[in-house]
């Protein structure tokens, strides 16, 4: 089984070895209880779905890991201390457990049951509360020395661009993920004018803004289809992949796929446009698919 | 035996198994006379080291290769129609001739028998006429789908950047390698009170400039060491190596190297500053001896 532990939703899976979702929930993740309440979240999903009769289980979750130590390290998303998650979860539950970052266990589920089935080189992105992805190269996950790799969110797109969340200005997240919407249009001298003055600002009440022409919206969505075009072309031209996959919630905001996809072409090497961009094919379940993938065959 | 034809030198070593340096030539590429008389100059340099002895070619060239194919592609550094070099040079000289952009060439140098010896997740960036590097993941180059993987000069640090040679704006090689440099400093209003007014304005005119402490060339410095910090984070951040190496001529200039390794661990996420940054051990031939060693063992 996966569970797919993002800073927003908290996904869980039951999934079979062919990739069939046998059951699924999804809830709020208890993000201000702190990981011991996020343990208790993954283990009441767990029962739910009937992990019981999983024979290993795949956590991915919204933080950088330390892959050999199983631990969910100090960093800008969950803002929890060095954790040991991996090992706390598979001595309460008494099952083998497999940790990644959350959109790493994504890439994994596009790649082998998704958009990228087949592919020696991909790169997928997930554009959600925060921003990140994954690289599969020549066949394999890119892993990084410790497991970190493919946080294509704090690539920086502007030197004097907005603070983000991981201490640095500029980086794509800042512009484009739900947080860096959310933050940008509440400091927004044009905010009053705006429909979104009038409730809680997050991602989806930015889609809704501009699905309803709301100008400020609209301005946003193209800043961030800006940002998450330069970034994608930069990715591309380091890694050359043959395949984007592209993901996440906030992606489904009306007309910024089809910004980034045209943006990234556009702004990457000549030598690199026959990659193909794609969106991905799991939906919101990718993340608990991959990691339940990865949990059975790892990679 | 190994030749790196970058867009201002052509070197050619003879290297032994061991990858010491039997004879060398460093002389101007000449790019006006296109691919024939670079093909002309590979010859003689080839006679001169006394290639006779080799069993095999090694070539990097400043240009997106298309490996599968040995060609040359299009693209914004010899200005070259795509050029089937790798036939035309193995048919001439009667050896087989493996090819690969240059600093690709340079990284496999420093990986296998310079500062990356033994590393297994690495990047190196080299800083010359253009930028360019390449990418050891998990103990193999990084290749992308076409061999064309590494192009980390062209990651754009600022939306509204200046214009590269690759047509995209802000991408770190406007403006910290020597074209960039020299681009920027001819533009700037500066220039009639800088010390770089007096004669022929390139990356080592520059260089020359900063040691004087000229202000201008300090500022232009200032400013690609900015660019190279932003991207050199974004690449720890995406490919999380062990090891970063920086090399290139460009590099040699007063304070630039200092400023580029603080900065780009500034700028990376804080689980990622572990990585180390040296400077290349090869020197100008890292990539006449990666060539070499690539001729000799593929990868």
């Amino acid at each position: 089984m996966g569970i797919d532990i993002g800073r927003t939703n908290l996904r869980a899976a039951l999934v079979s070895a062919e990739g069939e979702v046998l059951a699924s929930v999804r809830e709020r993740t208890d993000v201000s209880g702190g990981p011991r309440a996020v343990e208790e979240q993954a283990a009441a999903a767990f029962e739910r779905v009937g992990g019981r009769d999983a024979c290993a289980i795949g956590v991915g979750i919204a933080g950088q890991c330390d892959v050999t130590r199983g631990v969910v390290l100090r960093g800008p998303n969950l803002f929890w201390p060095d954790v040991p998650f991996r090992d706390r979860l598979a001595g309460r539950l008494n099952m083998p457990v497999t940790l990644r970052n959350d959109v790493v266990m994504a890439t994994v589920g596009e790649w082998r049951l998704g958009a990228g089935r087949g592919c020696q080189n991909m790169v997928a992105v997930f554009v959600g509360t925060g921003i990140g992805g994954g690289a599969i190269v020549d066949g394999r996950l890119l892993e990084g020395a410790s497991g970190c790799g493919g946080h294509f969110g704090h690539i920086s797109v502007q030197l004097d661009g907005p603070r983000c969340g991981c201490g640095r200005k500029g980086c794509v997240e800042a512009y484009a993920s739900g947080l860096g919407l959310a933050t940008r249009a509440r400091s927004d001298p044009a905010l009053p004018s705006s429909s979104l003055s009038r409730a809680g600002i997050d991602g989806a009440a930015v889609s809704q803004a501009v699905e309803e022409n709301d100008a400020l919206a609209l301005r946003l969505r193209d800043e961030a289809a800006a940002a998450l075009s330069s970034a994608l072309g930069s990715v591309i031209n380091c890694l050359e992949p043959r395949l984007v996959v592209l993901g996440g919630v906030v992606m489904d905001m009306p007309g910024l796929y089809e910004r980034c996809a045209r943006g990234a072409l556009d702004s990457c090497l000549p030598s690199h446009r026959s990659v193909a961009i794609v969106r991905s094919s799991l939906g919101d379940l990718s993340g608990a698919i991959g990691a339940a993938s990865m949990a059975l065959d790892p990679l």
